[in-house]
């Protein structure tokens, strides 16, 4: 036997590899497989067999992502819940907020301890207002939760557009640890240990750009844009340090990251929004018209919610909320931002 | 004689509005000395006599913001130096900042003491590296300097888009008291003490502008840009630490707001020199085809310079070094951030 060598002997000895379960099987989802599928063992759980089968014979996931972008071929998918809950070292949650709680309720009788869950989820849990995180601490005690968050269009990503991402878990040592799974060399994952921040950050910003799309509507200048972009990340980093959040969050990627993209990309659901509340359309009609749901309807009201119990102005979500849930039109909204008189950037309570 | 009101007897007494007088007959100072002339006497300095005609006569700064654009009727132009030095209360500096020290040393001599200085100039002096702040301190010891900033597109604020700055003053009471002077109903002008904080941020966002027009001719995605704006910010918010400024700047107007108008107008001089570098001009050649000064330029050397000395490394800013200054192409500087491993998103020290 070759005795091994110096180098060698002070190393951690080799680990098996983690696998990665991603239960989901949508654009986003399907996109954070794929990229996890190319560092390691993972397995994505869908409910269609027509998408697990598309995955595992095609490297595609057509019905989400289109024909062109493909899959990593060490994407494996199955349409057995079972089968992926048992075998998971790391689940990562790629369903909508609505579905998510019942999801983790089937997760619980099969899934192995301290298996940790990374949600991909940017919203609440409608009637609790409960973040991700705090129904995976409700349903799965002892299994540390956190979030994938950033701006990260899933079709860019997936087409192999460079983005980057940040992976908040409550240990800033399993963070690091578990952020190689989520990184290639286009994939650029940070880290953090601010899951409240990244979390309310995911939330928040789509009552932003609902904000921003009502403006385009009204033909508003870049930079009027930039001044409510502005305004809304020091908003959201109020709320969210009330919260218990960070505010360097807020300046960070999933923070003022996503709301550019969540503002300015003209593929962004909660923009539509606004842009259709600015053409007059009432909001019903313009949510059964959308086939995915916009988070940011949602948010306003209970964001106001929060600004209440927190004893916070929030004036750009008031706004927002006056238009989507009390009947204001768009012109009153930016009107009723402008009479505010300005004060100090920083410690000033309005807008 | 009528007693006076019992209301009023409690009220400071009615002050002599202060003289606000603009230095410089460009297109920002001009849109600023109208902003000013609407809430109070304001004169404006130009060094060219049918400049000043056409303010005073035609209420039109034609040369610079076109015929289209009507100034303050109230707004008056001179181009008798003295004059103006003479009667200011408060001076605005709305010279380039190659011109800066020589207007302010002309102007030490006929001054009168305490009158604060507002200088509207993003960017530093060649040689020494100064923020403006510090060259009013050094030719006008004792008046005191500070800057107004923000996403500011002249031509966009003097058509009536609404807008908003940050009046950053050494002392909060002081930019409390001239904040004032520098608002109307689509002009919101905040406040702040941190000097430093937003006169870095004017100067460094440019050279994050050529690095996102850069990206801009590779075809970057919309993740992308946002990527590199958010991780801009963050390298923007290290350097300005490290020199004494807060990072709430960086998060503000002066800082993302600015950047997100420098990095994604079409009118931006910075993100044209990024997208000419990307098409493989080299930089004598883009220089001398621009009429205007493009800052990014200059402050990307300069930049490199004070990661130096203040020890910290400014990656998105090193690459743009490169391209600009030291022969390295586009694809060389993007592909040199992407090969760094991402870290903690905050305590990270690399891109």
């Amino acid at each position: 036997m070759r005795p091994r060598s110096p180098n060698l002997i002070a190393m951690a000895p080799a680990q098996r590899e983690p696998k990665v379960v991603v239960l989901g099987g949508g654009s986003w989802g399907t996109t954070v497989a794929s990229i996890c599928a190319r560092r390691g063992p993972t397995l994505q759980w869908v409910r269609s067999q027509e998408t697990a089968d598309d995955i595992n014979q095609n490297h595609r996931n057509s019905k989400y992502l289109g024909d062109e972008v493909e899959l990593a071929h060490t994407l494996r998918a199955t349409t057995d819940f079972s089968e992926a809950a048992e075998c998971a070292d790391v689940i990562v949650m790629g369903v909508p907020s609505h579905g998510f709680r019942n999801v983790l309720t089937e997760l619980a009788r099969e899934l192995r301890p301290w298996v940790p869950v990374v949600s991909l989820v940017k919203g609440l849990e409608q009637g609790t207002n409960y973040r991700m995180s705090q129904i995976v601490d409700e349903v799965l005690p002892g299994h540390p939760a956190g979030i994938l968050a950033g701006p990260n269009i899933a079709r860019e990503v997936a087409e192999g557009y460079a983005a980057a991402a940040v992976l908040a878990m409550p240990d800033p040592h399993l963070a690091a640890h578990l952020g190689g799974l989520f990184r290639t060399k286009r994939f650029r994952t940070y880290t953090t240990d601010d899951v409240v921040g990244v979390e309310m950050a995911g939330a928040l910003k789509n009552v932003y750009a609902i904000a921003v799309g009502m403006g385009y509507s009204l033909g508003i200048g870049e930079n009027t844009r930039a001044m409510v972009m502005a305004r809304a990340v020091r908003e959201m980093s109020k709320m969210g340090e009330a919260l218990g959040g960070h505010r360097d969050t807020f300046a960070g990627l999933a923070g003022m990251g996503d709301l550019i993209v969540t503002c300015t990309s003209q593929r962004s659901r909660n923009r539509h929004v606004g842009e259709q509340l600015g053409a007059g359309k009432p909001i019903d009609e313009i949510i059964s018209s959308m086939n995915q749901v916009a988070e940011g309807v949602k948010a306003s009201s209970v964001i106001m919610e929060f600004a209440d119990k927190c004893g916070i102005t929030m004036p750009i979500a008031r706004e927002v909320d006056g238009v989507v849930n009390h009947g204001s039109t768009v012109e009153q909204a930016y009107r009723g931002l402008m009479v505010e008189k300005p004060g100090h950037e920083v410690l000033g309570s309005g807008f």
